[in-house]
């Protein structure tokens, strides 16, 4: 499916056109697709180069000041005549992994979830952990098997006990939201909690494929590892944070009030709201805006302990799960730990930006087939 | 200090020559360091642009048969009269990060340190988990704060408890044997046991610094995050492989009997003695053979799941400990949970690998001054 972009979100993306062979960079208008590296030499001659390699790595890297400018620019040419020829419609390139995955993290910052998960998984205890009101739990995943929409899953084997192993029989889904981040920060020097927009360039729909089998016997004590590290997809199109300003709004309130390091002059979440398909049927609509810690607090616990971040790092929400049953974000809490994808099933994850003046956005969608 | 590598260990680093400010690739000969970028056109003039950009990259990636090639070429040049000209004392250059870090995963694959590590945590208790002895329980960590030895480190801060918040008193160090993958693999196919040779380069000694009370407050219920990921100190120089054939001998004996897909045609391990010290004062020799699961093992297990490799990928034995008191890997274990690292204190981790005809090789060793 294409999703229509309008001509205010200017998405960026990777291509490849129909018979070409090296990427491209792509902006979303409409439903076509702009060809940035070639139109660069119009539009942000100065800049072109950034776009030169066909990924968003350049542009990523660039920081803040060079993100407005080319977007600005972008927006004010593709009405210009010369536009139409560096047009192409979405349908016909292909979409490739938009930039290089430098370290992933991924949090578990959804109040919803996390309970929803400790009630299944330590029944008649507390659900929410000790430090989880404290600090945005999160670990590192897999770079390298980070993987662009489209991209077919195949079902991963493994231990999921004492003398079994096999294909999993709980393959699930996570809807979550990613941030890519494009300034880089140094070691030692933690991001405050109110520069997330000098890091942050963006935002991608993610897929945390996850086998709970896997999951449930490893992850004591050192956290989930192959029951999450054979596959995690993102959608090809990365949405500008600048392009969501309308949509900021005021997160969940927090008790207890976090550490000063986690407290921002001026809390922002995003209203997203997330869907969640199989097979073309939605199983549930997550509210991002319902997640309890915030972006800009993941980014400053992520740091806090003078861990750099660089270009392209990738940090994701966790699965987002609202206090609704069919806002829930996996099958593990959809169906209870009972029923989970089976071969030949396709995920689509997709979402929709709502803004205060009462437009919608849409993002691009994240998509995978189970075989 | 500089280590004497001899004439056949030839280890990799790579290295900014005194007024230079590019890296080049450096082999270690005795107590010099011939520039391999240089000299590459009269060794291996076919193979030159593999060492053009001064990082191990090109080599780790170009495979078995090439390693092979330039390390059997290098050993029949190094003692001819033109080599001379492209040596320099070690003493004189500066060694730098010898490649670029894929994705870092750290096991726990020492039965010593899991078990030191389970009394001190959960007294009274079976001290190893029930998955310990099925699986080598691992996690990835942060790839971008992978530094290279001599890299001054700065003392976290972050939460360690409800209500806390400051620089960690738990500072610690931890000694371990890191793993350097040269060829990638593909999505979905897992690596056999039996392959690693085809897919590991060389080894390298890593310090991964731990927070311990950032640790313990975070890990439950996804693992190490922010104690661990503000540094991990690797070595300068890569021993490939080839150059241990005689120090492999036979693993511990594991019981129960591992999976299929973890049991080696002929289990191997390597003999090495590694040596803790903080100021000098040398606080432990932990035996690396005395380590439960074997590094053929540890790679099998990372990629079962279909996770693939890339060129650069790390992968950590985690810390080790042997049985005895004075064999112990980390300040946890040494002094049980009461004295870790000060500030202005310095660690060196260095080792030795026993061959099985007698003679010693020394690996290059890991520095880092806590600031």
């Amino acid at each position: 499916m294409t999703t229509d972009f309008g001509r205010e979100t200017l998405p960026y993306c990777s291509f490849i056109g129909a018979g070409e062979k090296r990427p491209r960079v792509g902006v979303g208008v409409g439903t076509d697709v702009l060809d940035l590296t070639a139109a660069a030499a119009h539009i942000v001659p100065d800049r072109a180069s950034l776009f030169a390699d066909g990924t968003l790595d350049g542009l990523l890297g660039a920081g803040p000041t060079v993100w407005d400018e080319v977007r600005s620019a972008i927006g004010g040419w593709i009405d210009d005549p010369a536009a139409a020829r560096h047009m192409s419609p979405a349908t016909d390139v292909e979409l490739v992994m938009p930039f290089t995955v430098a370290d992933y993290v991924d949090f578990y910052a959804s109040e919803h979830h996390a309970t929803n998960v400790g009630r299944l998984f330590r029944p008649g205890a507390e659900p929410l952990l000790p430090n989880w009101r404290h600090l945005p739990v999160g670990y590192h995943g897999r770079a390298g098997t980070v993987v662009v929409s489209g991209t077919p899953i195949r079902r991963p084997s493994g231990q999921t006990g004492e003398g079994t192993f096999g294909p999993t029989a709980k393959l699930d889904l996570e809807a979550e939201v990613g941030f890519v981040v494009g300034t880089a920060s140094s070691m030692g020097e933690p991001v405050a909690v109110d520069d997330v927009e000098q890091h942050v360039f963006g935002i991608c729909l993610v897929n945390d494929w996850s086998a709970r089998d896997i999951q449930a016997w490893e992850y004591v004590p050192l956290g989930p590892f192959l029951g999450k590290s054979f596959a995690t997809s993102v959608s090809p199109w990365i949405v500008p944070l600048a392009a969501l300003d309308g949509a900021r709004t005021a997160p969940p309130l927090q008790d207890p009030v976090p550490h000063d390091y986690l407290r921002a002059e001026h809390p922002w979440t995003l209203d997203l709201e997330l869907s969640v398909s199989i097979d073309g049927t939605v199983m549930s609509r997550p509210p991002f805006a319902s997640t309890y810690w915030t972006p800009a607090q993941m980014l400053a616990h992520l740091t806090v302990n003078g861990a750099s971040l660089r270009t392209g790092d990738l940090f994701a929400s966790g699965t987002v799960s609202g206090p609704e049953a069919d806002q829930r974000g996996s099958l593990l809490e959809l169906n209870d730990n009972t029923t989970f994808l089976a071969d030949g099933q396709t995920v689509t994850i997709s979402a929709t930006a709502r803004l205060a003046d009462g437009r919608h956005l849409q993002l691009g969608e994240v998509v995978g087939r189970v075989h």
